[in-house]
């Protein structure tokens, strides 16, 4: 009889456990700001297709026309620019953002500022948590992913890529903010477009990178909280440099 | 004849490097805003002395009692902060200042606002540049390291230390401001004491961590500018964490 009893609680904790995993990625409003809870995806994009081609000439050193599927004829078609899958889907830029909310579930969120709420953070790399962000007329695709670029030594790697054309990109710039345990880390940048291709962005470190050590201290719970803001690139461009 | 006018071409070279090279630190002023010059020093420390055991302490993951000399009897007394070369010279906490200037040639700078500017960022590591910064009645350290934590892949770490201790450390906040290529990274925390050790800092990459493709984007010609300022904490604790 014990044995049952055990037996239903193991299974009602897989269960929860389960449900606490894969639950819907949840938004809500903490002091007017809008908090946007991302559970991550172990990313299944490592098989061997195109994009373990791309991973391994990235590797080398050498940068992959990311941006041209190999099938495609019309140059007015994009692959899909999912960081998660290798899906042979392609079609126009202007379409990109519905494919990425059918087909890949990836949730789109509507604010000048949001903050991205990682969780799971403690998850074995590879590891993608992904959202896309709706702001100042454009879709942005926010990318945070868990890495071993160094064997035995993941890092994080967060960039943010509009869903547009690399021209379109240059009139914006985003900012990644972590502000815990009285440290503060900001990032700021002109996104990169997501015909670029994300893994080439993050193989360069061209994006904010953080050691276990740096996203431990900046976690709460193991959950990171990234603070995102997307102005026009006016007042970053007029600004002087050091 | 051509044979001893390349030779004297040569040696007029090389005289020149060094020049450059081991040219005092050069301060000015840009735009209202106080540059400092501050030339690389390959870092003496990891020869089999009491710092060399700190370093393999720290890479088995155990932090040393760095701020506790093994020769000191008198409480009061502190061991030499030099991140540099392993002193014997050990002095209470006043007089730790002019040490490092006069024995150690650290260069110090006054003002609530500098840039750091490091020079020579391609030198391999270990390499360091260092400078002291008087402000707000205290003095800080400014260290700037390049290191293998793996090998083969250097990285740059930046930290602030007060030449003070711990509780006196905490009043303060310091920010290193990096902005470039349309890039901008910035890294507020509050400086730890000096007594608590560089080594164990950067270790714990509780700093400011930079690869090299990030260190290349914010550079100049080879040069790293850091914006550096220091204000008290109260402002920085009172904001709300995310």
């Amino acid at each position: 009889m014990l044995f049952f009893t055990q037996c239903f609680g193991a299974v009602l904790d897989l269960i929860h456990l389960r449900f606490q995993h894969y639950k819907a990625k949840r938004v809500f409003s903490a002091a007017g700001q809008l908090v946007c809870v991302v559970n991550p995806t172990h990313s299944l994009k490592y098989a061997p297709t195109r994009c373990a081609a791309v991973q391994t000439s990235t590797e080398q050193g050498v940068l992959p026309p990311c941006h041209h599927h190999e099938a495609v004829h019309d140059p007015q078609l994009v692959p899909c620019t999912c960081p998660l899958f290798s899906c042979p889907w392609e079609g126009h830029l202007e379409v990109v953002v519905s494919h990425l909310r059918q087909t890949h579930h990836i949730n789109i969120l509507q604010g000048a500022e949001i903050v991205f709420l990682a969780t799971d953070m403690h998850l074995p790399a590879p590891t993608d948590w992904i959202i896309m962000h709706s702001c100042l007329g454009h879709q942005f695709l926010l990318v945070l992913r868990k890495q071993e670029k160094y064997e035995g030594h993941p890092q994080f790697f967060a960039t943010m890529m509009l869903i547009g054309t690399p021209t379109q990109a240059d009139n914006f710039t985003y900012r990644l903010e972590l502000n815990r345990n009285q440290r503060r880390l900001k990032w700021e940048a002109t996104p990169r477009s997501v015909l670029e291709c994300v893994d080439s962005v993050i193989s360069d470190g061209d994006c904010l990178v953080l050691n276990t050590s740096l996203a431990q201290l900046f976690s709460d719970n193991g959950s990171l909280a990234i603070r995102i803001a997307i102005t026009t690139s006016k007042v970053h461009n007029a600004e002087a440099e050091i």
